[in-house]
């Protein structure tokens, strides 16, 4: 998908929500643990309440390799599932890889052939030939880990190197790399009131933009700093919308939490 | 494993060679490739021929995930069989992961119990709260990247920050990290002259070393400057080992080849 197209169903849908399926077989309705697949059976009935409220998906690797195979096999099935029934809608691999430059290769064919996300997450520690291999591909988009929504962001990306913090030394270095087009960012909505230097550096690339709900970032904040002409953002909520019922109206539940958001972008939109 | 048997397993095989199982079915022999698991029976055929010569294995994850189930399945495959075959041998995931809290202890749970390896490599950028859900995991072991082999180490890693250069930054903080008794480093063999610093923070921690062999790395230089009381290197060879030959003698030419690291380390340790 190219970014015109996502900005397209941003403004059709007005939305620019992105909906996290962080699958924890602890979280979900004890009804779906019966299912042959449960993580998948609960993806698809949150994917089925919501899509018409958000214009992506965002499944986090950790939750779905944490059960080997099994969770494999519903990452496949997810994403072959959201191709198939909604291609306008954007998915990210949430996967937050980075290796070598052979190696970043095969985790780019992991995600942009074999899994055919729209999409990966990488972190920048270990440099442009750990990226570079990712922003080769045509038509996919890598979101770089530039200021996170945790504590430990302060641990390392906050730190002054050689005259600027350490996110702003990542965002200037990417902008040289091959294919910098091809970039998105990850911002925590937890820290909003850095989106102003942060558009200073980068005016015009999208931002995917976690921790809003659980971990407490504001939407408003985000938008009102971190907003472009082209919107810009994707704001993700993960535990907030899909746990919002532990009952068999879960997936309703979900799409409850799901239109606030979405109604609180729209005004936001007009 | 704790550490005291694999320094106990070291001293007996007269080896600290770790070999990197980084599978590509381009490069395997093309005889391989009709096997029903092309991917586990390359393995296979290189533990068989070498695992009296190493003392560790080091899948790394991307080679595995670019072929997708079936790539996971042959990953579950391997190391059940290290497991079950010689439990006496290190198992390194290399998969350099990273994640806010809950969604880390997701990656200890994929890596530590569903797949049971002693230990995962790990991206330091997202801070503290990102690793020690990986910490917390009783006699396991967390290898943190330090600094790598590649020509992207230059880009973030040496960089200095508040004084001193990122790498000893990340070294620095990371001992203050709760069970970082639990950590090993990721230090590229290409970095050679930088042990002698990187020794002065963490003296007795094990370093995992890439980088001997494809990428140029000294294995002398290495442990001259990086080599402990209690050895605490585990030097990785991937390419030059097992794609010594293409043809149906690749598991003997890999032998011989691990023979010949495996010598050069006698010499040393002696």
């Amino acid at each position: 998908m190219t970014t015109s197209q996502l900005v397209q169903e941003i403004k059709r849908k007005k939305s620019f929500l992105c909906i996290g399926l962080d699958v924890d077989l602890n979280k979900i309705p004890e009804h779906l643990l019966s299912e042959e697949d449960p993580i998948f059976a609960f993806n698809k009935a949150i994917i089925d309440a919501t899509h018409h409220m958000c214009v992506a998906y965002k499944p986090n690797t950790a939750f779905y390799e944490a059960y080997g195979l099994k969770g494999w096999k519903a990452l496949e099935k997810t994403i072959n599932y959201l191709n198939d029934k909604h291609p306008e809608i954007f998915t990210i691999a949430d996967a937050k890889r980075g290796d070598i430059g052979n190696t970043s290769t095969m985790y780019a064919k992991a995600f942009f052939e074999d899994l055919a996300f729209d999409s990966v997450t990488v972190a920048p520690y270990m440099g442009k030939d750990s990226i570079e291999p990712f922003l080769a591909f045509e038509n996919k988009h890598t979101i770089l880990l530039a200021l996170t929504s945790n504590q430990g962001a302060f641990d390392f990306q906050t730190k002054t190197v050689e005259g600027k913090e350490l996110y702003k030394q990542v965002l200037e270095t990417s902008k040289t790399w091959e294919n910098s087009e091809n970039l998105m960012y990850v911002v925590g909505a937890t820290k909003a009131e850095y989106l102003g230097d942060i558009r200073k550096i980068i005016p015009d690339s999208f931002l995917l933009v976690p921790g809003v709900g659980a971990q407490g970032g504001n939407l408003q904040d985000v938008c009102k700093y971190g907003m472009t002409d082209s919107i810009g953002l994707l704001i993700n909520s993960s535990r907030g919308i899909i746990y919002a019922s532990k009952g068999t109206d879960f997936a309703s539940a979900a799409a409850g939490k799901a239109e606030e958001l979405q109604k609180e972008m729209a005004q936001i939109l007009s």
